[in-house]
């Protein structure tokens, strides 16, 4: 980075070029707000048109202003941009954002625009933010670089602590009003547009070291730099800043969708999702979800375990919550039976195990609803507490008296999350606001958010050392002895060996001689199979010959498969693997790298054999992967039971496995560029103790390597 | 039915027992809500203390009323409710509804005493709704017998569509509540409380008769009769009338809950689920859901089919739009070129492929969006539209701009559902229901409801004819040789065969000579199998021999096994199994049949071994069982790719598969009293053609069959 995003953030001098004195243009309304909402530093409205505007000198350009500008505001008609951006760089400005459209979202020519402004923007140590973008805010500096009309109404809410990074600024400006209306706030707000230059990463690390921002919210549609956004992710954590990301084009669909918005290349959706779950950032699915974790990680305390307490006036909301509270990976313990017995004792006719029914007795006994949050909580076994009020936030009588019983309640149990669920109206959400209590008009979404805390704290614990494995010397153009970028098995288990990954017992005879040679080394019965590097599928070119018991029969199969070879065009013969024959009891898996275009290496594991694409059983990781994270992939497979103990079948060894998938990614990992992908399938595993061994392999080189290897 | 519940939906006339004057009572209520709704029929309030209440001639008993009693209202505490419900059958009153509590849900002794009422309204043709209960009304005949609050301060919708059973008034009053902000109306309400004698099921063929209602939305813990339930989920299908649940007690502790809750019994979860897809009910999973859905079914027009066409003013919203059309089951088919061509004419900026972004254009050209929204759907090519403005709702201007817009398109598309997305305030959400149009503030929310359309138009498609099996002259208890109620391999399979079901070639020998004779009969290699109704898990007791090659291996095999059970205590010597060795190229499927406490014999398919276990990849139907529905649960399957033609391995035979099923489906409902639990695992699949065979089998009569037996 040449220089840090504190003069976009937090500028101290802001100039707006193409400045209008009319407060409904584009160019007009950031002045309105900087002044409505009192930014604090200097402003220089830019207009040749004006001597001044709204009281301010307004200056003819940019290059008269007195003073250093932090940021320029670009208000223009697209072909005046680049002229524009020249003078600001001669003016040595730190920052602009770029507010005209017709860029790379317009096709080629505009590409090629944009693709001049990211150029100059390197060359001369200034940022850009944009262009085709909506700008930014910060509000607690009153500093509104924006044309958004989310502001010329309502001010923001005051005191967020939620940074908002959106790669859409229709959809940041929608979530924005959305998040007003029930009083959540935002500490900044940025829209980041065509991205020439900064991107959401970047917005990600910026506010991940900011001080007025607890949580991270970002709407995406496609990072361009995987690795960029992965260094975001990690900063965020190491400074404990929750990261909420609502990302859309999941589906194929989705996906052509957002090629046609943005220029923005597009992964595949579930690399996305396993690099969101691998480095800890919560990942919603609505927008909905998204705002109420958002202000459950920005309001709530952090939860200390998966216990909750739900306390209800309906029985049947009551276990509606019961279910969503398991199926959201939370506990529903039992209150202790003292608590229970005292309880029963208050009120005899309530249900006292967990949901706890208050009944709609709580409407004539003002104090119950505190008396029984209190006994139970004060039980330190429940380490968070949803409390379903019904319409009580509809009834100014029974609001206060409620109100005044959950206030009383949190300041008791500080450390405790607590959620209030109850149908509002403005008055009573603004009332709840007020108050500092956190409340949500439906049940199912207050689980939602106490789940998210749970997973988010796990999530926030410090990351496990990664073991570096030792380097290994190995070249890997020395092993392969073909020109094609598509690996043999023998080249590919060859490769794989170097790296103490276990393998068939298994030599290349070039000669028939030597095919006989090697079998009574290996001992029978073995198996032949035709090597070329041209026939990679070999099963379906007849070029495996499976249980083969005599010194006749390598001669015979040897010169066979050599045939078939010779006889396929433009095939080159690489030999015949004589192979050791597997025959113990052992479970076919399935390890595998692919590289990915945006992430880089992503490792694979599954179940082997047919099963696995009828039931797409497959954990992913990017790589490399410890010992540790290839155990969370194999309990992450359905299939995972298989492995272990299983109606009287005993365990195969999953920690010989587990460490076949760590080295295997380790070696993906040295060699991210040049491996294009990679498949160990099978991957036999024994019985525990007995190990793993690797009966087939594929690899296939980088186009780039290809040429290397010429 | 002894007498129908016109009496209680729709009464001429109606008592209040407990009546009194102070409206904030529970006996009070549903007097001040009658005269306040404007109740045309006779009310006589009972009340030994008063004369008059609020001008109403006041009785001492009921006996002393004019006139017949439709219906009584029962407000009294709980130990008058018995000998009040006698005076009522003495009146002749038609039916009652019981607020008091203290009945079955407090424990044995209530449950004593209300048992006494059911069976007195059973003897008198009296029909009750409660005990325990909030009452119900009726809102078109202003008919409330109801002590509920939600009356209290605001009126309820007028002219709604849906009638809504409730097993929980305060989980009835919260919905309703919540629909009522949102001004969606229900025809009816009604609170089943304690179902001594009204149940849900009543109340959806009630409400599935009834004119005023086109849609019945019902919560649920759980029913006690399934039959009855299904009854009514077939009436309201024959009607047209689409049911929406919400059925809570998910999960093992949601059902606890619910258990404690209410003393209905709550059977397992997945059947419910299955039987809500087998008889066509929509299933909501959240409070949004069920009015959501229950909203779509009642103000929007049906669908004919899958094709969305999406408008946005926000290219992300429309990408996320996109993502949850397709996860939803829906299409989003591209625009017609020729549509497109037109659309970037009247806008070049505009993405015009579906999802269709106006952009922030639409704020500057009124009529953008109906022009937008006619060029598409005159295209005839898209079944439904959604329609997201982003925060137009909250400004007056773009407000009725947008809502001019949409009752023309409205107007001119009658038959293309339309949802409306964007965030309100309570001005606009009442302007869009004056309006007669549907608005949702969530995108997720607006997919849900169309694809809810889209199912339901599937749901309501005609049932196809069942074939009927011919009535076999089987006598179950004529096969079965021993007293156990568990029944062996062999038994099992004797009576599976009477039922045309094909299965392994095997004959029972009793004696070494026999057991040589039959192997030589069936042909080398065979398995042997010794049976015992006392052992079932052959294989772990060593029961099951396979592959004997020779007659000398018979014999050894037979006294081995024979010596097995004689050594077993108190193990009967059925015989040895002598059994054919299937070695051609199958799958392992596995049939089996449940019956379930509520809904009685549940089929269920899946791919059997050992991966059944780890998957639960198991698809469930109640029997009867058509192969037309067989063919259905295959589908289902994840598995099913494995039984097609799969990675050049030929396909299956499906079709005899589904035949045996279907076959086994008659027999279990033939049986449905006398068989607990049957499977047919494996079940063998061979190739395309070749059929399939049962090789192992068990069987477990019901209890009260053994009784038969001895």
């Amino acid at each position: 980075m040449n220089n840090n995003l504190r003069y976009l953030f937090n500028p101290d001098s802001i100039a707006i070029i193409g400045c209008s004195p009319n407060a409904k243009k584009i160019g007009g309304r950031p002045l309105d707000y900087l002044i409505k909402y009192g930014y604090k530093g200097r402003i220089y409205p830019i207009n040749p048109n004006y001597q001044e505007i709204r009281d301010l000198t307004c200056y003819e350009t940019i290059k008269n202003v007195p003073g250093e500008v932090d940021l320029a505001i670009i208000a223009l008609p697209q072909k005046l941009v680049l002229s524009t951006f020249q003078t600001c760089i001669e003016k040595k400005v730190k920052s602009v954002v770029i507010f005209s459209s017709g860029f790379s979202e317009v096709g080629d020519l505009g590409k090629q625009e944009q693709d001049q402004l990211t150029k100059l923007a390197k060359e001369n140590n200034i940022r850009i933010l944009g262009p085709n973008c909506l700008g930014l805010f910060n509000v607690r500096k009153g500093m509104y670089a924006t044309f958004s009309t989310i502001l010329e109404e309502d001010a923001p809410i005051q005191g967020g602590k939620i940074g908002f990074v959106s790669q859409s600024g229709a959809f940041g400006s929608h979530v924005f009003t959305l998040a007003r209306q029930h009083h959540i706030g935002f500490s900044h707000f940025v829209a980041t547009g065509n991205e020439s230059d900064i991107d959401v990463a970047d917005c990600i690390q910026y506010l991940a070291e900011d001080e007025e921002t607890d949580v991270i919210a970002c709407y995406i549609e496609g990072a361009k730099d995987g690795k960029k956004l992965i260094e975001a992710f990690q900063l965020a954590k190491q400074k404990k800043k929750p990261i909420v990301i609502l990302k859309v084009g999941k589906t194929d669909v989705g996906m052509k969708a957002a090629m046609s918005h943005t220029g923005s290349m597009v992964g595949s959706d579930e690399v996305y999702d396993t690099i969101f779950r691998q480095y800890g950032v919560y990942r919603a699915h609505t927008i909905e979800e998204f705002i109420d974790v958002a202000q459950a990680f920005s309001e709530l305390p952090a939860v200390n375990g998966n216990r909750v307490a739900i306390f209800t006036v309906s029985g049947g909301v009551g276990i509606m919550l019961a279910d969503q509270v398991m199926e959201n990976g939370l506990a529903l313990p039992e209150t202790p039976e003292d608590v229970q017995k005292r309880l029963k004792e208050m009120l005899p006719i309530a249900s006292v195990k967990n949901p706890l029914d208050t009944t709609a007795q709580i409407n004539f006994m003002p104090t119950l609803l505190e008396d029984f949050m209190e006994e139970v909580l004060e039980s330190g076994q429940f380490d968070s507490a949803i409390a379903f009020l019904g319409f009580a936030g509809l009834k100014t009588d029974s609001l206060n008296t409620r109100i005044k019983s959950l206030l009383k309640i949190k300041a008791k149990f500080p450390q405790i999350p607590l959620v209030t669920v109850t149908l509002n109206n403005p008055a009573s959400k603004k009332l709840f606001y007020e108050k500092g209590l956190v409340v949500n008009e439906d049940p199912t979404r207050a689980v939602k958010m106490i789940s998210a805390l749970y997973k988010l704290g796990k999530n926030m614990e410090p990351v496990q050392p990664e073991i570096q494995r030792e380097n290994k010397d190995v070249n890997l153009y020395d092993i392969i002895s073909s020109s094609s970028a598509e690996l043999t098995e023998y080249a590919s288990k060859q490769i794989v060996a170097q790296y103490d990954i276990p393998v068939t017992k298994e030599i290349l005879a070039k000669s028939e001689k030597e095919a006989v040679e090697f079998a009574e080394e290996i001992g029978y019965p073995v198996a032949l199979k035709g090597m070329s590097p041209q026939i990679l599928h070999k099963t379906e070119k007849g070029l495996v010959l499976l249980n083969v018991k005599d010194p006749q029969g390598v001669k015979e199969g040897f010169n066979h498969l050599k045939k078939i070879i010779d006889e396929t065009e433009q095939a080159d013969f690489e030999g015949v693997l004589v192979q050791e024959m597997l025959t113990e009891k052992s479970m076919e898996m399935f390890v595998g790298s692919k590289k990915d275009p945006i992430f880089g290496q992503m490792i694979l594991v599954g179940l082997g054999g047919i099963y696995i694409e009828a039931f797409k059983d497959v954990a992913m990781r990017k790589a490399p992967v410890t010992t540790e994270m290839a155990k969370e992939m194999i309990e992450e497979l359905k299939s995972s039971k298989l492995l272990k103990e299983f109606r009287g079948n005993a365990a195969y060894d999953v920690n010989a496995l587990c460490e076949l998938v760590s080295k295997f990614s380790y070696m993906i990992d040295t060699w991210e560029e040049e491996i294009e992908e990679a498949d160990l399938n099978p991957t036999i595993v024994f019985r525990n103790g007995l190990g793993v061994k690797v009966a087939d392999a594929l690899m296939k080189l980088d186009k780039k390597s290809e040429v290397i290897l010429m």
